[in-house]
């Protein structure tokens, strides 16, 4: 770290809220230290953001601060993990100041929301990238995983499907509520901590509902139907497929089935179980919604309401094609 | 992850020798699980290499997947951790197999030579970039910290300086020893860790020997006199500068105090815990040399053998001019 480095980490990366007792050593030396309380096992997760690839060049600064961390919240928030503290690695073309004011508001804005600690990282010089490598806490054993779902349970998703999707569709056209889903997307955290005990397995839908879905099942060699109908689509969803022309009505399937973005949390739920989840996760204003049925025979059936198979044009976002 | 990204880090990512008890979910999954032992504290680092700014563009694949675990290395050395488990950030222009077998052989051998495991990451497409970040471990309270160091206090570097950034200056001409130092960096973990009891202060010499030993002594508000003829410097190092002309003498001095990418160590002992310091690292290979004292005065002053002051031209790397 040269002294110019220190002085961005000092300027920018500091001035946070949040102080976790479990952070002994933070920002400003070789390594930070955390001490992990007795009686948790600790979740590490790492996403990286490429600006071109991952988000627009134009994107706000607040937003890329944010949704970097978000990212990694939701790997959290699938593995049913509370948030403890976080490192970053910065790549940047220039030291821009006023880039750096707003990043490190959308980041440390979040942070201090589910009470994470900022605890080290790295700035370099470089084409624009940013990785975050995030910690959580769950009491032993409970991490929730991938793999762990049977034939006949209960396939579940949070909150509403293809937001994101549509607001890169539509671009400068989308509705602030759909830009808000795609530049500021809110991790699942609270529903990942109460389905620790209920769930069977979960994903989050980072690369499209069909493609983290599949990774899900694959884990354990199953397959599921999906109903098309039962897919939540938001409000702001729906009444902006309205205005589009009749050419892209098939959207309103596409979108909640392949589009990445979401962030939402994708489950399944033993049937006796599923009384539980719907009291669990019953105050929260995100929601969940059953979508479908995990089978023992392989591959995702996407059912129309008259029980015709739908069959999607796309399977979800490949990194390298 | 989309099944490309898979396929990634199934193939070459995976294939480790080491296998840690306490990581209870490696990669795969949408985190990693890690069950710190009771009685540790978890350090916590991570470093950046950008293609074209820390590495010239044509470096070995192996060397790049070495040095970014190295670099990190060197931080949990610096700290006297014991090397546990790593994320990587591997950010790639394109699927190019032959890389990815030779930058994974590289960063694998490191990992299982350390009994470190990898425990998962994140594969993305955009300009060459790999961020990697160590987990380690320490006895509670125990890390070293830049901060610590007192007036009086002896200070000392393992192995030699300079001999990266002499390979740096040759290029194509360096010896092949001095290749080495500079493509594939030795953390010095053993010497930090039988630094815990003795040392008062560390840092790693990633931005070379004024640079770094200046923010271990501004962490007290203390400075420092260095002899220069101390400066240990290698056979290899000494007998190529004896073939370079009369005008590059000054490198004699220049690279052990201000080049880069050496990752040594650099420590302070109160004096009454010298002989220990000298006992405990007398097995290891790399050695460590006393360079100089703490002092009250701030500033560092670098001595020649008759006492004159020598003022170096430059004063360490700087990330951001």
């Amino acid at each position: 770290m040269s002294a110019t480095e220190f002085g961005i980490i000092r300027r920018y990366f500091t001035r946070q809220r949040s102080r976790r007792e479990e952070v002994l050593i933070g920002i400003g030396d070789d390594a930070a230290v955390l001490r992990v309380p007795v009686g948790h096992d600790l979740v590490v997760c790492m996403d990286t953001l490429v600006a071109g690839v991952h988000f627009p060049a134009a994107t706000p600064p607040a937003a890329i601060g944010h949704k970097a961390l978000a990212v990694n919240l939701s790997d959290l928030a699938a593995m049913g993990a509370e948030p403890l503290a976080a490192t970053l690695a910065l790549t940047l073309p220039e030291n821009d100041p006023e880039w750096l004011e707003e990043f490190s508001r959308g980041l440390l804005t979040l942070a201090d929301h589910y009470d994470l600690q900022l605890i080290g990282g790295d700035t370099t010089r470089g084409p624009l990238t940013v990785t975050l490598q995030a910690h959580g806490l769950v009491p032993p054993g409970q991490a929730l995983r991938r793999q762990g779902a049977r034939s006949g349970d209960r396939i579940y998703v949070t909150g509403t499907l293809g937001d994101a999707g549509l607001a890169l569709c539509l671009q400068e056209a989308a509705a602030p509520w759909l830009r808000q889903r795609l530049e500021y997307p809110e991790p699942r955290i609270e529903a990942g901590m109460r389905l620790r005990k209920n769930a069977s397995a979960a994903i989050d839908i980072s690369d499209g509902l069909l493609a983290d879905l599949g990774h899900l099942l694959e884990a354990d060699c199953l397959g599921a139907t999906l109903s098309l109908e039962s897919l939540p689509r938001s409000d702001a969803f729906l009444s902006a497929l309205q205005g589009l022309d009749a050419g892209k009505q098939d959207l309103h399937h596409e979108l909640p089935l392949t589009s990445g973005d979401d962030y939402e949390l994708c489950f399944t739920v033993p049937p006796d179980r599923c009384s539980a989840v719907a009291r669990e996760l019953a105050g929260l204003p995100c929601g969940c919604t059953v979508v479908g049925e995990v089978t023992r025979q392989p591959g995702i059936r996407c059912l129309r309401k008259d029980g015709s198979a739908y069959q999607p044009a796309t399977s979800g976002y490949r990194h390298f094609g």
